[in-house]
């Protein structure tokens, strides 16, 4: 069968998505590893698939899957992506949009301005939950790491953060500290870590090295962790605009346990078919 | 406007192919460039584009643009694509195709099992014409370079190439003496290295060390050289199967002043529209 599919991004992190409310398929892990090696296939970091919900209270159900075809829970680049792309393809004339994802219900709202806001979840702030090795939670800790001692703000959002301020993001030491403290064992999850530059209240740069990835041109979720750490030290103030190598979010959080919402573009590229 | 184009690929060497001769638009080198670029774009090696021919003797006009927007001469894989290209598409019915380079005519010839030859040219094996520094034409020459001397053959397939005999490529040292051989002084326009290890008379392996680019999967110049620096040093004997990381050509040599024949797959990936 020819399968149809979008290819989208979200400030350059990039996506198949494919619409199995319309169509019938059964796509397979070897077949998404597949697809996504770009010189044999189509290329992208995830897949995003659209399907019709379990549950009859939300609009859709949304899975992820990462280029080596393991599911996974959290993409907010994927996210406003994934509200584009119902409301393009007319599957849905909402402008907000309840989905179903491996991790719970998130919610999608579709802006005049063609951006997307996606409610990105409280921040976990307790170390054991981050999960950090710590005796109890502070706003930033000291962490001894290749023979210096850094200072960093450990933060989940549902996967974990660390979060160091530096004084210019180009020549932060992403290469040299990143994958230290990514595999560093107080963060026994390892951790995915952020470079933030403030540039004043609520302005900052955001270069991150994520986990198992390296470094990336934007991580959702490393901006929320980011202009949660930010906040918390007194340094930035709600709504932020972070500029990340791929492009700028705009971030908003009143405090803790409320909700980050993170507000950003989603870009269509082309439409594609395929043979399954 | 909507253009339609065709994602294929020869051996995991990537194209978009575009038909030029049933849709008109301008394509300049900063849309390629855009395009070429997987996380923002499509993602390809080169964009190949059809056209008709400007000579009525011929039946279409190929040209080459790689990555960087800069249009190339030459490349044997996307050869293939495009005689595959033209035949899928109905812009001929012929199986002997004759196309328009910027480097002069070249024949394609489809074969019954779908597989493309291509007639490459004669190898060059003058020195002063690869280019490559050496007072008399020899079929090996000794090359110091990092503290040892190795023995390569020296052949221009229209690109330049240096090819050694390895006894095994896994083991190769590509990294190590790719790029130190790419820029010798003795290369003024530098050189592609092929790192070749014969197998019997007919079926050997190769990795190439591409000018500019590193290591690729698959090189199809790299190969046309390798089989005529195996079949002068009385190691190979036409046809030739080559392996690269890719998948495998058969070269057909039949000595000096003649043509290196080429045959391999070309594989449509998915078919795309993307607005320009």
């Amino acid at each position: 069968m020819l399968l149809k599919f979008t290819k989208m991004h979200g400030l350059g992190n990039d996506f198949m998505v494919i619409d199995l409310v319309s169509q019938h398929a059964q796509i397979k892990p070897a077949q998404v590893k597949q697809w996504a090696d770009r010189h044999f296939g189509i290329g992208f970091d995830q897949l995003l698939i659209v399907e019709p919900p379990g549950d009859p209270s939300v609009d859709f159900r949304y899975r992820i899957f990462n280029a080596d075809g393991s599911e996974v829970e959290q993409c907010g680049n994927g996210a406003r992506c994934f509200a584009r792309f119902v409301s393009d393809k007319r599957l849905t004339t909402k402008k907000r949009i309840r989905v179903e994802t491996k991790s719970g219900v998130i919610e999608l709202n579709l802006q005049q301005d063609r951006q997307v806001s996606v409610d990105m979840g409280a921040p976990i702030l307790e170390p054991l939950r981050v999960p950090f090795d710590a005796p109890s939670e502070a706003i930033t800790y000291p962490l001894e790491v290749r023979d210096e001692t850094v200072q960093l703000a450990a933060v989940s959002m549902g996967n974990p953060h660390a979060v160091l301020i530096v004084s210019d993001v180009a020549s932060a030491p992403v290469e040299r500290l990143g994958p230290a403290i990514e595999h560093h064992p107080r963060f026994p999850n390892r951790v995915n870590v952020g470079f933030l530059q403030v540039v004043d209240a609520h302005n900052a740069k955001l270069r991150v090295w994520e986990r198992g990835a390296g470094e990336t041109l934007a991580c959702g979720t490393g901006a929320c962790a980011a202009a949660v750490a930010g906040i918390r030290q007194g340094l930035l103030q709600s709504p932020v605009q972070i500029t990340l190598p791929g492009g700028t979010l705009t971030l908003e959080w009143a405090g803790p346990g409320h909700s980050v919402m993170m507000t950003g573009p989603a870009s269509r590229v082309y439409e594609g078919q395929i043979r399954l």
